[in-house]
């Protein structure tokens, strides 16, 4: 990889910490050690340009998803009035791998699931003026819901019971 | 502060992250302990509102810095049609206060200035199509430098040097 494609180790650093994940989160993505990324961090080891290119390529997997997201948000705003809404984020990967596997593939952490959740969240109160909230999923408190409603599971109705988180 | 202007622990996490600062570095920033800040970001405590809205603020800081460096250098641009530019960063808080002393009081966490940095890079790469690369300060080669040009310390003179590292 040449010296001006590939990321310094600063920012390699800076990447990664924008994408809200960890030294050993790096590894497992790169097929590296942590003490790999760490050396990559502080300048003792050159940036494996793989590993840099997996991290950018995942940050244009969120910066996409961002967009797409919020274009959908603002299709759904152009009929209805309302200015509040809830989305559902995942606070551990067991969660986040059962009920959201179809993101699994090109966002492989709830971490990096979440930072998208975050972005989207900033990007449309700032152009949008939607208040968007993050609901953790409370796996228990859903599945009580689903009961009492008699609901089956699916995105809409997750959707549906983190509304009623607000 | 009301339920629906303040953040949930989810969002304060991927808030901090977002920032790249630690626990312990939002406990600074908020007079707060690490150990109430890691209660917040578990939902054990309801999140400070005062600290929320503290790094909301350095959020927004960070976005202004953006697109006001993002701005000079469209303007740069449209007189050179050079497509390279590099820009210095700080890898430790101690370079960071000596050298970059006015932006202490708006951005106090080198982290922060860096965090800025990373976004300006991804912003002009994206909308400029300007290849900006971070530069960490070695505050040894830089001393060198100025010595052996007869250069004086001055913001200009540190992206001279910073130019020298591409």
């Amino acid at each position: 990889m040449s010296k001006n494609t590939g990321l310094n180790a600063i920012e390699m650093k800076f990447l990664r910490l924008s994408l809200g994940i960890t030294p050993a989160q790096v590894a497992e993505l790169s097929k590296s050690t942590e003490a790999d990324v760490m050396a990559w961090e502080t300048g003792e080891k050159p940036v494996l340009g793989l590993a840099a290119k997996k991290l950018l390529e995942i940050d244009e997997i969120i910066e996409m998803q961002v967009l797409n997201t919020c274009d959908g948000i603002e299709a759904l705003f152009s009929k209805e009035p309302k200015r509040q809404l809830s989305f559902v984020v995942y606070s551990n990967q067991a969660s986040y791998a059962q009920y959201n596997p179809e993101f699994v593939g090109s966002l492989p952490l709830s971490e990096l699931y979440n930072t998208a959740a975050w972005r989207i969240k900033k990007e449309c109160k700032l152009v949008l003026e939607v208040e968007v909230s993050l609901v953790a999923l409370d796996v228990e408190a859903y599945k009580a819901y689903r009961e009492k409603e008699g609901l089956k599971e699916s995105r809409e109705i997750r959707a549906k019971w983190a509304a009623t988180q607000l």
